[in-house]
């Protein structure tokens, strides 16, 4: 029905005869002559309808805006001074000759153009429209993008991509299940996957050497800006490959993705261990762009008498540290009070600074609310250890380790943007060697991954040691944002038991759950070892789109909601009789 | 950790050092030397240990089948008059130096090679060791290229792979949905999408032009051989395309598959009105790899006594056919009997025939007990018409139309395997010009395919004559399986509605279900079209697989549950009440 795309009509095609189909974007009467601008996937075209050819131009007199129109028409160079260097097809317009409705258009509830006047949920409600828009076409052809590139560098690389079940059994991650009630079995549930973990471990132990899906996963959790209840995960497990192998080809695979998308070399990655991204960032997904760090000042402070301080240098669960931000001098006051109240989101209980007005004159040159409670000669080792410069701002967090780390690491990355630090537009690097469990606060310990993840020690060691032990695990970090995260697995029925050991897991609830995988490691689980990257978050990153809903056709709303398809919904008696379940009153 | 895979050793390597890991497939003591065949995705290479490596010789000693290992050995040519035609590494083997033994097995629950012998229930729970077997690895990585060239082919073409969401509305196919309870909308409930229908369509009126998502599908039925709850879906949608185009280069999609990955040449594929398809072969998907024909003989039978025959004769709604099968004039009493039980699960209540021992001789050369009953001209006519030749059987069928092609169609292809008559291994075919509707047995009328396909005829001619109207529907038909199915969907809200009108769906209903596809048809949904093709399926034709389990990874039994992982299984009340509801007991 077409012989080119609107978006693709350039001045080589002046004088041939073309046939487009698509969106009337905006109609024009000027001078006698109607313009319309045809959309289609590809682009706009100017096309020009004069009262000679008197058919025609009746009925472009008809169309209005996103009528649905075919036209035949003659390529032409615009006039003398009219070319549009802001198009693509701005030197060129179409001379109509034929013009078909194919369909009309009521007037949309809001214009494409002016969309960021309606709320998102009338976006939502109206999704097919609010997907005509060119940047939500962009965004969504750059998605599909992404999945061929990384298809086909998985394909190259020998990976089979094979499908794990939806309709499964509760997987291991945690987060609470979306379920569905069986009919066949009456009171039984299949879950959703959170994520195929535990088949793509499965697969490896058949012999499939390297597996790969792009797979829908599934977690029934209250929903932030960046969380959906259904995502997607570039999912990847090999056998016979260790850490190494495993980051070296995804890190390849990356950075040739943004090397074909976006002309980007992101370099070779940066290694660090999660202890050194916790000292001098306070995150195991640190903004590398950002070129502030935290800097511990424990010792310093373990003997001043200002409590605030020296409790937490003392604590062996304490930490104290400064952070150091050039330019800051120049904060206000207020400024520096909404600071405060934004570290207190991360449970901080207040914010110590001092302004380095001029580091020559001694304790003459700062300012700062604490000065007096600090004995001088500490400050001038702190400001000799920090290399303070006139302008600097210095906060300061001391509390429990975890609140520090998260609030001041928060902080860091709030200044860094705020005070137009960023560096360089993309700072990739690997996190490694995380510590194996953490505490559960209930006086046991959690997997700090998942429980198949292999520990970097022996099981004596491990069952000796829970707190200092590591992992094999590593994760990929973009800009702060993890991309993917994976691990070496454990491969050794022993090693296994261990690990549930440590966790407590009693051994009923292991059958139960995992006896299928206890199975399969009894019988020849070769060394194996995976990834999975969020597809969601990638994309976002790359299109630089803070929203998750930007990124995805048909999203949910933070309700968990499709306002569109009015999703979910009330059903039938009959159906939930058939499926043996009764909806439960509230009393 | 490997150097080569097993399998990829040839005679190019002799000389080489070589590092392979795998798994011991046999272990072999011969002359005092350890044959170790080891097996990973690629194949099975031979490793020799002979005790002058003594070390190695000890360890080699020790591992038993299913052991995972890893060897590193020096490739060899194999000694005069030993080598292994069979085998594509047969050539060479490898003299292990050193060996790894990197998990030990316990003795398989059955052996690989022997694996028929069990029940397919132990194969499922054990599906780990059953995806071992060369078939199945096979088969799983069939399916793999299969969607790869699939996803080049569209890739190339300009189709988009677009995502849509799983946990959704019902949708408008018709069978019974998987339901998801909603914990935040207490008493409301998501569906599994039986198809992405609407979803595809609402990326057209968004203007994407050209879709494609290899998606996963959720039916809540009971299950035959070729169904599983969830399957999946190789879904297609384009806009401004014809059926003609549409049907144009998805046939090139599928020749090219066939091409590539099997080497052969479908050829152009033949198309087929419904009306032809039901009258010469009783079906909508025939095999036209078999020679066999339904001839209607209604004409011919409406004068006769024999009730049988006479009645569906004259009943507008009754058909009477004759197939005749060459060659069949040998089949016994008994396998006729068979025969009769056979078409009797289609609901035929009997099967008259007829040999054909010598035609020259009149009647006299026919053998069958319905001669009496039947004019002797009328057997010439019937004869005459049907070519008859010595050896054939004629077999009859008359009853409601309906009837007669189930039973006679389905007994057509049954001769024709049994007979040998199969011609050629590939028979392909477009199916088209399918009526609208069909009656819903309550005296009124029900889409044929799905209420979003397009009619070929207009709004009037459609609610003057629903019986005779015919769609825009076209079916990809192989040796008798329906590949897959679409058609060019109604973009006009006008049409939209006098479909909704002659299938008496109440506007409320409509308005609460397809609400937001109405709303969509409004502003300026473009001429569009599709078409799905089931990938279970076509893996199993081009495998030939009969059962749709052996090209699934983790498929679900026949009661739709997985025998691994005991999914569907109980789950905490916490958990249901959570989710508002709770389980009804039985009374």
């Amino acid at each position: 029905m077409r012989s080119h795309y609107c978006g693709d009509l350039r001045a080589s095609h002046i004088g041939e005869e073309v046939k487009l189909c698509g969106w009337v974007h905006r109609r024009r009467d000027h001078g006698g002559v109607i313009f319309l601008d045809v959309r289609d996937r590809e682009g706009i075209a100017q096309v020009v309808f004069d009262p000679d050819e008197q058919a025609a131009f009746k009925l472009a007199d008809k169309v209005r805006s996103e009528y649905v129109i075919s036209i035949v028409g003659k390529v032409r160079a615009r006039p003398e001074g009219s070319s549009n260097p802001d198009m693509a097809t701005g030197e060129i317009e179409v001379l109509g000759k034929q013009i078909e409705i194919l369909n009309q258009a009521e007037t949309p509830p809001f214009p494409l153009d002016e969309y960021s006047a309606v709320g998102e949920d009338v976006r939502l409600k109206y999704r097919f429209l609010d997907l005509r828009r060119p940047e939500m076409q962009n965004k969504l052809r750059f998605r599909s993008k992404v999945t061929s590139i990384i298809r086909n560098f998985l394909d190259e690389n020998g990976f089979l991509d094979i499908e794990t079940p939806i309709l499964t059994r509760a997987t291991p991650e945690g987060a609470r299940d979306y379920l569905v009630p069986s009919r066949v079995h009456p009171g039984s549930f299949y879950a959703l996957p959170q994520s195929p973990q535990l088949f793509k471990q499965l697969l490896m132990v058949s012999g499939f050497d390297r597996y790969y899906q792009i797979a829908k996963c599934f977690r029934d959790e209250d929903l932030r800006a960046d969380r959906q209840p259904e995502f997607t995960q570039i999912d990847i497990e090999t056998s016979f490959m260790n850490e190494e192998d495993i980051m070296s080809m995804t890190e390849k695979m990356v950075r040739q993705l943004f090397s074909n998308l976006l002309d980007i070399d992101l370099g070779e990655f940066p290694r660090m261990t999660y202890a050194e991204a916790m000292e001098r960032f306070g995150s195991d997904r640190p903004d590398l762009r950002i070129p502030l760090e935290l800097t511990s000042i424990d010792d310093l402070m373990q003997s001043v008498e200002f409590k605030v301080f020296n409790g937490p240098a003392n604590d062996p669960k304490g930490r104290v540290v400064a952070l150091k931000a050039p330019g800051g001098a120049s904060l206000s006051r207020k400024q520096i009070d909404d600071y405060g109240k934004y570290v207190s989101i991360y449970g901080a209980k207040g914010l110590a600074w001092i302004k380095v007005n001029a580091i020559n004159d001694g304790i003459n040159g700062l300012q700062s609310p604490i000065l007096k409670f600090i004995p001088e000669e500490t400050i001038q080792a702190l400001m000799k250890r920090l290399d303070a410069k006139d302008g600097d701002i210095i906060f300061f967090g001391a509390d429990k380790a975890k609140v520090v780390n998260e609030s001041i690491g928060a902080l860091r990355v709030k200044l860094g943007e705020d005070l137009n630090l960023i560096e360089r537009p993309w700072a990739p690097l690997w996190v490694i060697d995380f510590p194996m469990f953490e505490e559960n606060g209930k006086g046991g310990w959690t997997a700090l991954h998942h429980p198949f993840t292999s520990p970097a020690c022996s099981p004596e060691a491990l069952k000796a040691n829970p707190d200092t032990a590591l992992s094999r695990a590593y994760d990929m970090v973009l800009n702060g944002t993890e991309l993917g995260g994976g691990s070496i697995r454990i491969h050794d029925q022993q090693m296994q038991e261990s690990v549930f050991e440590v966790l407590g897991l009693g051994e009923e609830e292991l059958k139960d759950k995992f006896g299928f995988l206890l199975d399969a490691l009894k019988y020849g689980c070769p060394p194996h070892g995976g990834l999975a990257f969020g597809l969601d978050r990638l994309v976002m990153l790359m299109t630089e789109t803070s929203s998750i809903r930007e990124v995805i056709a048909f999203p949910k709303t933070q309700t968990a909601s499709c306002v569109m398809t009015q999703a979910p919904s009330e059903v039938d008696t009959q159906q939930l009789h058939e499926l043996n379940i009764r909806i439960r009153k509230h009393i």
